[in-house]
């Protein structure tokens, strides 16, 4: 089935306990991308970059069989770009610099042939932006995952709220939960932001793992324990891209497909968080993601 | 197969965002007594209590098959006190009042009939009076299980490391596990302290689940997910109790069984913490253990 992706393509500089970068390639949907293309041939992207950022990055998206026709290329302008440092439990940053750039003034267009895709994700972004890209579509699609954050919470509320009326699936982190419920308990927050709009809400926890809610279930799913994390950034991106092209590789929205499609997204995830970047995420063979799931399913197996 | 527990009983006073109670009846010993009744017919204690607990209170331990015989009531003396408030995400407390009392001079006497034990709970303690049960054993038990926290690694982790030597199973939380092994990751931390003794490592993350170890493999049980958490004190003991109980019950002591006896632990954990202090370890009733056993399995289940 047709997916298609709307996020940042970005620049980042990255600090962890165990290294620095320079600038390298970031923004939820690279990571998004990247880790859809793990299942899918082809999908599609909309999102914004300045003339500074490089043509081969785009052409190996293209390798991986992301269509970029909807990837608008700013003459004259700069890439965003997002600087961050990690605390030692490294589920903690701080940012150390925010660029925009050309995110200012993003003005999302959904090409005409993406109008029609079946699977749609709305990558973090300004919650408006989220909506414009929702309003070109030319029918409602078969399902639509929204990744937000809490800055959009403290300052766009209200159109967080309007677009979530559309949503089927809401992915955000345990303290994000807290924050867009009002409720501390985990469980009290799902049952009150099912009532905002979403059928399934995906509360990522890190290392923690992850915690899928229907009104009616929940299912959770450990992240896989690693020995070192290089860098998180992009795990929960990389996440929310393994789980929406799960069900659109399989294109089965039931809640069994949805605990699959966690589980393949949280394998994705750990092999992201192995190296800085999108470093690893290009090297991933496929018997090490079915060794990885295999593993992450034994993990919790009592007989 | 007959189970000795050594630890403390204990009033406690207890602050959490959802209320506050007077003096009640707490300590390690008492919650992992009651926890392992629920399995075990009889169990052995070896405690310290002033002569201001409550005779009722002991009755109910032995109405439970808990034998006293161990629990030595001091003359004239005062039982310890420990008062404690909670912040809102029940995983960190402030220890508004310690009273060791009767604690503070505790010699443990292990009476001549429980000292043929095949299964050895050292709770929370002294690691100094932890040894000192450990010596008057007349054989070394089947499985020893020591549970500890980071006040004893801060003050006395010479005797801590020399207890850890004839240790089966250690239970500690991240934190401490962090601070036994001086590695953050858990992966690592657990690697580190396989080799200092003990032979499984459980390493206990409240609300986030608990991780099983042997130099091998690596369980992971999640935490059942609770609407309300009212007070998390004793959960640990309740966590312990349950896991050593189970083991003792079916006498079998391999990766499968431990596994099984963290399912256990952590569905025995989750009623603790339904209401303050001992009561709901009280109320179990043993369809409401099987339902919530079922649930959590359940709950990471992916066909």
């Amino acid at each position: 089935m047709s997916l298609l992706i709307v996020g940042t393509v970005a620049f980042d500089a990255i600090e962890t306990p165990y290294g620095k970068t320079d600038k390298i390639i970031g923004g939820a949907a690279t990571y998004i991308g990247l880790s859809a293309s793990s299942l899918l041939d082809q999908s599609m992207l909309v999102s914004v970059v300045g003339e500074d950022f490089p043509e081969e990055t785009i052409q190996l998206m293209q390798s991986k069989g992301i269509d970029t026709e909807g990837l608008q290329i700013k003459k004259g302008e700069k890439t965003f770009f997002w600087s961050g440092k990690y605390h030692r439990d490294m589920n903690t940053r701080d940012t150390m610099d925010t660029q925009l750039n050309v995110l200012e003034n993003f003005d999302p267009f959904v090409p005409e042939k993406f109008r029609d895709a079946e699977f749609l994700m709305l990558g973090n972004l300004m919650p408006a932006i989220q909506q414009k890209v929702l309003d070109q579509m030319n029918k409602r699609p078969k399902l639509v995952v929204l990744d937000t954050m809490n800055f959009w919470m403290d300052h766009f509320m209200s159109d967080l709220t309007e677009a979530l009326k559309e949503v089927d699936v809401l992915t955000i982190n345990d303290e994000e939960a807290r924050q867009l419920s009002g409720e501390y308990s985990l469980v009290k927050a799902a049952q009150r932001i099912l009532k905002m709009g979403p059928k399934y809400l995906i509360i990522k926890k890190g290392e923690h793992g992850a915690m899928l809610f229907d009104k009616d279930h929940i299912f959770f799913s450990p992240a896989f324990p690693l020995a070192d994390v290089l860098d998180p950034t992009g795990a929960g991106d990389t996440f929310a891209g393994g789980f929406v092209s799960y069900l659109a590789h399989h294109n089965e929205i039931t809640w069994e497909s949805m605990k699959r499609a966690v589980a393949h997204a949280t394998a994705m995830a750990s092999f992201c968080v192995e190296k800085f970047g999108i470093e690893r995420l290009l090297e991933i063979k496929s018997a090490e993601l079915e060794e990885r799931k295999l593993a992450l399913a034994e993990l919790t197996r009592v007989e």
